[in-house]
């Protein structure tokens, strides 16, 4: 593990009980999560990536550092001759991206970019059943999610779009993955807006819409917010991003906001502690509603599965659910042990990142703009 | 009232109940209709709209004959002095828009076009909340509705785009209308996609997406399908878009209509017969799914008001109901009798007419196309 904070904390859970993943060895500045890795996994630990990456019980690095380092952190498990799991989006820039496929091409590595939500259950589950022609050919898409996303505590970089933070880089792109994943065919043009900052206060995008253009005539439609004060787990069955029941209670995360003296030792504060305190999720995790609409039928996504409306009504189709982001595992285990190329490789990380840039061009320009990344 | 088929079936309730208006005489080629209709409101009838125009009692023409008649009729009404209420989309082209705006002008009579969701309780209610400043400045809004219309009875000329027919000019023109009295500012570009034709049974575009851009960086992404197979008034609380409480039962409109011989004689057989065979609205009608955001909070439509979610949770508003269209007929009884200039007037009927063309135009070439007939 590169990264025991946050992102770690979201993933533990799925590691631990994966039967095909040990978790040997953890690189972090920060000390209290250091020794809480230790203590929960019986594992070793390091202050610096640099060491992690060369000790020689670690097979794969998992890297869930800030965006901004995506790049160097894997860049040094490559050159180690290490595999990569990197947190989407796998760098800032796509240049970056390039430059590790290329290297890990050379030297025979594999990158899976992930976890994200094109990895959910349902998801998948939803690939499988459009590829059996069970919704007949897919003709449009369309996702939209609500929730407080940029009134959770944050750092600094995770509001400065140029270092990779804001909505367009931490959420556009899980919705961007997994419309691709359900369109099945490479992206070609992107449409979009976001209104720029809509608060001064939190710098950087929180919000848009876009219009993707794919091979074979489909369009999908994606609509996000991150400054939403209406809940978007509402039209998912009440159940969280993170796959967890929620409460009927209102929380609004600008007050808990108000509430915080140090906005970025507190969201340093939610790093690994122990297994107990992660989030343990009852159902798949989600990124809100999302529709494929096909010529024989349309399909809706929901935390626990697939609904399939045809000419007969509606028909639910659950995805076995072992822990959220189980996924994520099975395909790392099947690309190095099993020679399965993983969906979700760096040329696809690449693709999705690409969109991502091109939304904030398209918002900026006004202009449709032209995908150069997403075939292969 | 030009025209006794389905168009005025969906009204009648809300003509009889208004108090200012009073049905004197109905023109309809149907002679079935025109029986019906003579008993039930006690009114003159003629075959043809030329002579029902002359007639001195008539004060308003309701023009709700097929779209490819909207304009002759209009005109022959405008001619004869008498202000008109336009079944959206005014006419099917913008020049035959322009022509009854300026002989409107010329003769000193009114253009109202409607009925349409923009006039729909909880819409209204929604632009006076926004007015009042509830949800602070609107940024996004967003529109999603899923339907079987191109399923359901329909005339040749229904499913002809050049004609008028199609979901574009049907349908987008309600959801155009109604986002565009959200925005309550002018629309400036749009980018749609439609996927043309899905089905080459119903030769005409039966589905979009399309982003709008407003004044004062607004932004709107608005989806529909005539094709789905999924319900989309599940989405609003089960009701239909005509105020109408759904059983749970699934009903295919494909299936239905494989069991009708002559489509365009059971489409036609749909028109005025009773006040009792008329569709009872329990709420409000409605166009699916209609959220606003705004920097202070979110609102959503419902069939029977507006919830607002703010940083205080959400909170629900109702809309006064009485009849479903009653605020059409109030419209235009203001317009006439108490000089109150209607918002859905000949002009802001051509500029939602507009937005449709445009968004044919988007679609066929793949660019964003700029609007002029937007101001005033």
């Amino acid at each position: 593990m590169a990264g025991l904070g946050r992102a770690f904390a979201l993933s533990a859970t799925a590691i631990h009980a994966h039967p095909g993943v040990i978790l040997v060895a953890g690189a972090e500045p920060n000390s209290e999560h250091r020794r809480s890795f230790e203590k929960t996994f019986d594992a070793k630990t390091y202050s610096d990536v640099s060491n992690l990456v060369t000790d020689p019980d670690v097979e794969v690095v998992y890297v869930s550092t800030p965006h901004g380092l995506h790049k160097e952190h894997a860049l040094a498990a490559i050159n180690a001759g290490k595999s990569v799991l990197i947190e989407k989006p796998m760098t800032v820039s796509l240049e970056d991206a390039s430059s590790l496929i290329e290297t890990a091409k050379k030297a025979g590595v594999q990158i899976i970019v992930g976890p994200s939500h094109s990895f959910d259950g349902p998801v998948k589950l939803a690939e499988a059943l459009i590829a059996k022609g069970k919704i007949g050919r897919v003709r449009m898409i369309h996702a939209l999610y609500a929730t407080d996303f940029l009134y959770r505590p944050r750092t600094a970089s995770e509001l400065s779009t140029d270092l990779g933070g804001g909505v367009v880089f931490s959420q556009a792109v899980h919705q961007v993955d997994l419309v691709r994943r359900l369109a099945g065919v490479p992206a070609q043009r992107v449409t979009a807006r976001t209104g720029g900052v809509w608060d001064a206060d939190r710098p950087t995008e929180g919000a848009y819409s876009m219009l993707i253009d794919f091979n074979e005539g489909i369009f999908a439609s994606l609509t996000y917010s991150g400054y939403a004060h209406f809940d978007g787990d509402r039209l998912m069955e009440n159940t969280t991003e993170l796959g967890i029941s929620k409460s009927d209670e209102f929380k609004s995360a600008r007050k808990i906001l108000e509430s915080v003296q140090n906005e970025s030792e507190f969201k340093s504060s939610r790093g690994f502690s122990s297994l107990e305190t992660c989030p343990q999720a009852q159902t798949h995790e989600h990124f809100g509603q999302v529709f494929v609409f096909g010529d024989r039928g349309d399909l809706r996504l929901t935390p626990n599965g697939v609904e399939i409306t045809d000419a007969n009504g509606p028909e639910f189709y659950p995805a076995p659910f072992r822990t959220s982001r189980a996924e994520v595992f099975d395909t790392l285990y099947a690309a190095l042990r099993e020679q399965t190329p993983p969906l979700q490789n760096g040329k696809w990380g690449r693709a999705s990142l690409e969109i991502c840039h091109a939304l904030l061009t398209s918002s900026e320009t006004g202009d449709t703009v032209t995908l150069n990344y997403q075939e292969g």
